[in-house]
C-alpha cells in the first residue's frame, strides 16, 4: 500500500465514519410530523414527505435495509441478491399523451430495480377500482402495462383487485411492486457520492409532469410534448458495463424531479452538489409551462430519465455510454460533486450568480405519477 | 416398478392429460366481462372477480406462472426459487376488534406466502393516504403493522407513500407485496386434489368478516367477537415438517371464504370437493350473524384460517400437526375428495340432504379486507 493509497483509505474511513455519525444524529432527532392531518405535500417527495417517512415508517419498521431509504431494497437472502420494490400510482389524469398509469406503474417499478443496479425479472400489480370504473378503460390501461412490461422484458406474475365503492377511490389505483436480481458487485447508494464525482443526466426533464399538468386542463394552453415515461433497465444495464466501477448513485428522476435527488445525495453522503443551470436540459415547453406554474423545472418529475453519479475517471465513459442508447441519446454532465457546504445542492444560475436549491416544502404538482 | 405403482403412474399421465386439457380449454373460451362498468362484485372473490382476472388480466399479462392463479406466484430464478405476491387493503372500517388494516395487510401477505409453501422474508408496503387523514391513526396502523411483521418474523424493508385529495380514497388504502423463500421440494397446487385427499380448515370459520361486518355498525348487534387476523406461516412450517410430503394444496380463506376456495380446487383438479355440514367449525355468534346477513358462513372471509387437502394417508399427522400449534388448535376435517362430480363442490347438509356450493355471484360483504 502506498502513501496514496493510505491516505485514500484513511480518508474513506474518516468519510464512513462522517456517515455513521450522521445517522446516529439523524436517529437521536427523531423527526416529529407537527401537522395533525395529512395533506398533499406528505405525498409530494419533498420536506413533507421525508419527515413522514423517517417520522412514520422508517421509525415503526425500524431495519438496516429499510434505513438506506433507496429506490428499492437490497437483499441478501439465501437465494442470493435480489432488489425489491414497489410504488403506487395515482397519477391524474389517468391518461395523458404518451402513456397511462398502466405503463407508468409498470416502467416505475422496472426503473427503481434499474436504479439499485439489478436486472428487473418479475412485477406484481395490484389495483384499486372505482365501483362505476369503465371496463375498457380498465382493458386499456392493462394492455398499457402488458407491452411495457414486454418491451422491459419483465413479467406480471401475480396480483390481486380491490373495488371500493363510488366517491371512495378516482377510477383506478395501481401498485406495482417488483423483484430484480443483483448479478453485478456493486453498491449503489445516495451515500456513495465523493468530491470531485460528476453528475449526469440522461436527457432533457421535466416532460412527464408538464405533459401531466396540461393534460388535466388547467393551464389553457396546448403543447406538443409528451410523457417520457419509459423503463430504463436497457439504459442502466449499458450503462453499468462501460461504467459500473464509477457509478456511485443511479436515481430516476421521479416525485421531486432532479433537485430532490440532488439533495438526498447531497446529505445522504455529506457533500456539496453544485449544479450548472444553463447545462441543466429542459424543452423550452417546459421551461415556459413551468414558468406559468411558477415552478423550477429541476423538481418536474420525469419517468424516463436517470441521474447518475459518476467518478470523474469514469464519466466520458458513461457519458458516452448513455449516448449511444435511444433513451440517452440527450445525456448530459449538469453538475459536480464538491466538498463544501455538506448537505447543500447549490446551483450556478445564467446569471452567474448561484443559489440553494432545497427540497421542495408544499406540492406544486399533485398526483403527477 | 410394480403393477400398482405402474398403474398409480398411469392414472397421474391421464390426470395431468385432464388438466391440460382443461387449461387448453380455458384458455380457448376466453372469458368476457359482461358488464360494461366495474362493480362491487368484482372485487368480491366470486364469480365476477374470478372472470374479470381471466378476461383482463391474464389475457393480457398471459405468462405460465400468472396463469397458475395461486395466492402467490412460485418462481424459479437465478438466485433459486421464490415465492412473490400482493395484494391491496381496502377494508371498512379501518380499526376493528382484533386488528386494523395495518395487521391485516401484514398478515395477508405473509400467509399469502405461506400458502405457497414459502418462508417469508421481506414485505414492501404502499400507502394510498386521504388529504385530511389523521396522522395519529396513520401512526397507530403503521406500528400495528411493525409488530405484525416482528410476530410473523419478516422485515418491511421498502415502501412508497401517495396522497390523494379529500373524497378520492377512504382515509388509507394500503397495498402489501412479499418476498419469500421456497426452500422445501413442494409444488402445491389447486390443481393437486385427487379423489380420497381429505380437506382440513384449521380452526372456526367467518370471525374476521363477521367482525368487520358488525364493526360497521350496520347490524345493529354487538357480540364478543373479534378478527382472527393472524399470520400462519408458523403453522404452516409445523404442517409441512409434519405432512409435507401429502400436502396438496394451502390456501388461506379470505375474500369469499372456504366456499371459494374448494370450487378452485375442484374446478381446477377437475374434482369433486364433499363438504360435510356438521364438521364445519362456525362459532354461534358467527353462524347468527350470518343468517341475519343472509350469507353462508362459508362465504365468510376469515384472515387467520387455513384450508389443507392432504393425502388420506398424511391426514392423521397433518390434523395433530394443526392442533399442535396455537393457531390450529380448532383444527378439523371438513370433508374429502371424490372423483365425481368433476368441478364442483357438494355441501351434506345437517339435515341430511346434498346441495352444490358454488362460487357467488355478488358481493354481500365488501371491502371486507
Amino acid at each position: 500500500m502506498n502513501t496514496t493509497q493510505r491516505a485514500d483509505r484513511a480518508g474513506e474511513t474518516t468519510r464512513e465514519q462522517q456517515v455513521l455519525a450522521r445517522i446516529a444524529k439523524v436517529r437521536a432527532r427523531r423527526p416529529k410530523v407537527r401537522e395533525e392531518r395529512i395533506t398533499l405535500a406528505h405525498g409530494a417527495g419533498g420536506k413533507a414527505t421525508h419527515t413522514l417517512i423517517e417520522a412514520v415508517f422508517v421509525e415503526a419498521f425500524r431495519n438496516p435495509v429499510l434505513e438506506q431509504l433507496e429506490d428499492g431494497a437490497s437483499l441478501d437472502t439465501e437465494a442470493g441478491r435480489l432488489a425489491f420494490t414497489t410504488d403506487s400510482f395515482v397519477v391524474s389524469p389517468l391518461f395523458f399523451p404518451g402513456g397511462n398509469i398502466g405503463d407508468l406503474a409498470v416502467n416505475g417499478t422496472v426503473n427503481d430495480l434499474a436504479m439499485c443496479g439489478a436486472r428487473p425479472l418479475h412485477l406484481s400489480a395490484s389495483f384499486i377500482l372505482e365501483e362505476g370504473f369503465p371496463v375498457v378503460d380498465l382493458q386499456r390501461v392493462v394492455a398499457s402495462m402488458a407491452a411495457a412490461a414486454q418491451a422491459a422484458g419483465v413479467q406480471i406474475v401475480t396480483g390481486d383487485t380491490k373495488v371500493v365503492e363510488r366517491g371512495k377511490a378516482d377510477g383506478c389505483y395501481v401498485t406495482t411492486a417488483g423483484v430484480g436480481l443483483l448479478d453485478r458487485p456493486l453498491r449503489l447508494s445516495a451515500s456513495a457520492a465523493r468530491p470531485g464525482d460528476v453528475v449526469l443526466v440522461s436527457g432533457p426533464i421535466g416532460d412527464h409532469g408538464i405533459t401531466v399538468m396540461l393534460a388535466r386542463g388547467e393551464l389553457d394552453i396546448s403543447a406538443d410534448i409528451r410523457s417520457d415515461t419509459a423503463a430504463l433497465n436497457g439504459l442502466t444495464a449499458r450503462l453499468l458495463d462501460a461504467a459500473g466501477a464509477g457509478v456511485r448513485l443511479l436515481r430516476d428522476a421521479t416525485r421531486g424531479g432532479v433537485a430532490t435527488i440532488c439533495n438526498e445525495a447531497a446529505v445522504a453522503s455529506q457533500v456539496a452538489v453544485v449544479l450548472d443551470e444553463k447545462s441543466v436540459p429542459v424543452r423550452p415547453v417546459v421551461t415556459g409551462a413551468a414558468e406559468l406554474l411558477g415552478i423550477d423545472p429541476l423538481y418536474v418529475a420525469c419517468e424516463g430519465r436517470l441521474v447518475a453519479v459518476v467518478a470523474p475517471e469514469h464519466a466520458d465513459a458513461a457519458l458516452a455510454a448513455l449516448r449511444a442508447h435511444p433513451l440517452g441519446e440527450g445525456a448530459t454532465v449538469i453538475g459536480a460533486v464538491r466538498d463544501d457546504p455538506p448537505g447543500l445542492v447549490l446551483l450556478r444560475t445564467s446569471f452567474g450568480g448561484t443559489r440553494v436549491v432545497d427540497l421542495l416544502v408544499g406540492d406544486p404538482l399533485p398526483r403527477i405519477c
